[in-house]
């Protein structure tokens, strides 16, 4: 089920995705052999809290979460998973221009994945930590 | 902390959030009695998860799922609150033109308040299910 | 995969396990079409979060979530499941002679079931609720 | 909020309460400046999955889990804090002598804190992975 992925194989994914691509992710890194991906979000103003105010709506950061999960998956698996579920904290606001989630396979079984995604600032301050079970298939 | 809630000033918070409004989240019924409300979210492109495919990515479920969450906890407590964390289960693919999330206040203590939402398509099945802890004060 | 299910039948799946024996849990009821069973706990001092205080401790409540969604899944599936993962919210503290677990199976699909668990004390007041992911296949 | 621990300091909270002197809890090293205990978890028969199976079952899995959290918290805080609500990810079956759980301090902010917990078998391997959201406030 594996298969090689480069950063701009992962990218293509990512773009591939009219939800992901309006969010301008951007695969920033990649370890198939951990299973860690880190991906960047900037902050464009439809993701905003409140006009102007520099910091990321919850919605977005749950988003960037889930995504960054199942690629972390997708590393071991082949390809994009069906997300069972997730959850999110949230530990401090988000601000500043960008976000990157760190996104590490905790274990892949025959059925099910599992993630860890933290979500740092651009200084490196843990803004929300997620995780998330996945199907390990390919969806 | 309660204050009176139309739909109309229901629809005017969600507006006023960059995120939220890009989303064009409607306010389709709130029932402060019961910590209540049903927000509906139609598909534009931009939250699909594959072209063409109209199905809703589950980022844009789980935004939903925070959004309506936090407003069943607004309507006890006066305005919109800090999401502390949220879970989300994704039980079938959300497709159609539309989603409707109906959030209700589980419990409204004197620091944490429990919402649960469970979102469904146009023709009432269950597509997913959230649950989030929000601290019950206004953010 | 389905089978018969009795209340003296689901009670002696119970009884067949050592820590769900130990805890004395009893099968109240049990719906199969719904999919719902009710399960009832008594507060034995080994299970009391501090000693005369009457108070169950969260880790038993957790417990009994997790077995009462299992066997909500079970009606429908035939036999106890695996746990994927579940989340508990503790929103009062949990005292009196006993407590009751009504699960309720939200949805079981083809791989992945998801049951909902409110805890309530004896005098129904909502102690927790839980929310549990299950492998729709017997362990 | 802070107070001096030790080793026996933490031992001697685990055990006044009766379900964790149950379970023969044993805090086996704490390193408050990192806000991280561990946490040892003997198979007694009482908390087996079944009978002559070395299995633990996941409600005693949940328990030491939201123990250890909640003990990680408490050495920034100063004493033992309320769950807010906790999530349990199973990923292998639990078997053997005991189980440890190293829990992690992510975040204490004013209201509250996340912990982060593993809980691995007696030669090393993940079992079980939770996290836990508590009240910042001893309880």
């Amino acid at each position: 089920m594996s298969r090689d992925w480069s950063l701009q194989a992962l990218q293509d994914e990512l773009d591939a995705c009219p939800a992901i691509a309006f969010m301008q992710l951007t695969a920033e890194s990649l370890n198939p052999a951990e299973g860690e991906v880190v991906l960047r979000l900037p902050l464009r103003p439809e993701l905003a809290r409140a006009a102007g105010s520099g910091q990321f709506h919850g919605g977005a950061i749950a988003s960037l979460i889930d995504t960054a999960g199942d690629y972390a998956v997708a590393l071991s698996v082949g390809g994009g998973v069906p997300t069972i579920n997730f959850r999110v904290d949230y530990v401090r606001p988000a601000t500043g221009d960008y976000l990157l989630a760190r996104a590490v396979t905790r274990r892949v079984g025959r059925t099910i994945a599992v993630a860890d995604v933290d979500v740092s600032d651009s200084t490196g301050r843990l803004c929300a930590t997620g995780r998330g079970s996945y199907l390990a298939v390919v969806g």
